[in-house]
This record gives structure tokens, sequence and C-alpha cells, in this order.
């Protein structure tokens, strides 16, 4: 099925302790009650290793929204503004975010 | 809804000449027929600009499949192995992948 009318929000987590996988996975799972999300993955590197592949993040988030508003207020729900605070920015090194509309 | 048994296979792809992305999405428009494709999304950077967002790839392909198998025979079809070599190794710069699974 192609994907029409749907933001792509992928955040990729490198944590500066790899023993905190549990911990951000905890953290990311506070999110799913968010009423904006559409769908959301919570994943971690698959087994497919090839020249072109990128398998260095420790955890990866994946949530699919509606449109653009749907994503703002998603950056704004007290549910994602603790997160931030409570387990991305505590336990990462580096946050990559790729934000994707339908052409 | 929190997507299960999904395997995630997320493509950004960076062009040699930034006036070729329309013959890209052409080429990224093939691939919608490939039946072990569950979700497709063909998109670009969203307005979003924040520090941690990366907004420097040109084109981005989102696809879902059912698992692992799928997404293996999806890397054998013809027409992806076609795309590949017409439209992705002779347009692009830079291509990474990221794969990732459930946790």
């Amino acid at each position: 099925m192609s994907l029409k009318n749907t933001f792509v929000h992928h955040v990729h987590f490198w944590l500066k302790d790899k023993a905190d996988q549990p911990k951000l996975i905890e953290g990311l799972n506070t999110l799913l009650p968010i009423t904006s999300i559409r769908d959301i993955h919570i994943g971690v590197p698959a087994d497919t290793n090839r020249d072109v592949i990128d398998r260095s993040y420790d955890v990866s988030l994946l949530i699919l929204f509606d449109g653009s508003a749907e994503q703002e207020a998603y950056q704004v729900d007290p549910t994602h503004v603790l997160f931030a605070e409570n387990y991305a920015k505590p336990l990462c090194a580096k946050v990559v975010v790729q934000d994707s509309i339908n052409i």
C-alpha cells in the first residue's frame, strides 16, 4: 500500500552507554498513549549488513502522523517533553531526526 | 497503533545533481508493484528544521515489510534490481539504509 497523507518522523538514537538500551526503550514506550500518533514502531538494528547500511545506532523510533499539524502537536505534548527531558537528553550521545512528507 | 511484526527499511538518497530528483522519484514509483512490500512511502524532507534534524538528503524511501523474509525477497526482486541499476546507482552520490526490527 502506498502511504499517502503521511508525515514520516524517524529518530535514531545513539546511547552514551549501551547498557542503557532497556531504559531508553522503557522511555519510548511512555510515548504510546499520545493521541496525535497514527502509527509507532520502536526498533533496533536488523541483522542486515551491506556497505550502504548504517547499523551504528542503538534504537530507532519511527512515527507516522496524518500530517504536519499532528507532528507539531506531538512535539509539544507533555508526555513527549517529559520523554525528551528524562530519557533522550540524559541517555543519548547523539540523536538524528529525519522528517519526510509525500511528494 | 503500535506496529508489531514490522521490518522497517528506510533509505535516504543524496543525488549527484539535484535536478535529477524527478527522475529518481520516477524510478522509485516503479517499485510500487513489488508484492513483498506491505507499505511504501516516497518522500522529501519536511520543512521542520531543528538542530537534531537532518534535512540534507534529497529523497526518502520508507518501506514496511511483514518481516525479514519479505525484505530479502524485495532485495532480489527483478524490479528492485533494475531500479538500483537504472536509477539509484547512476543518479546518487550517497545512499544510506537503516533497517530496524521490533524490540
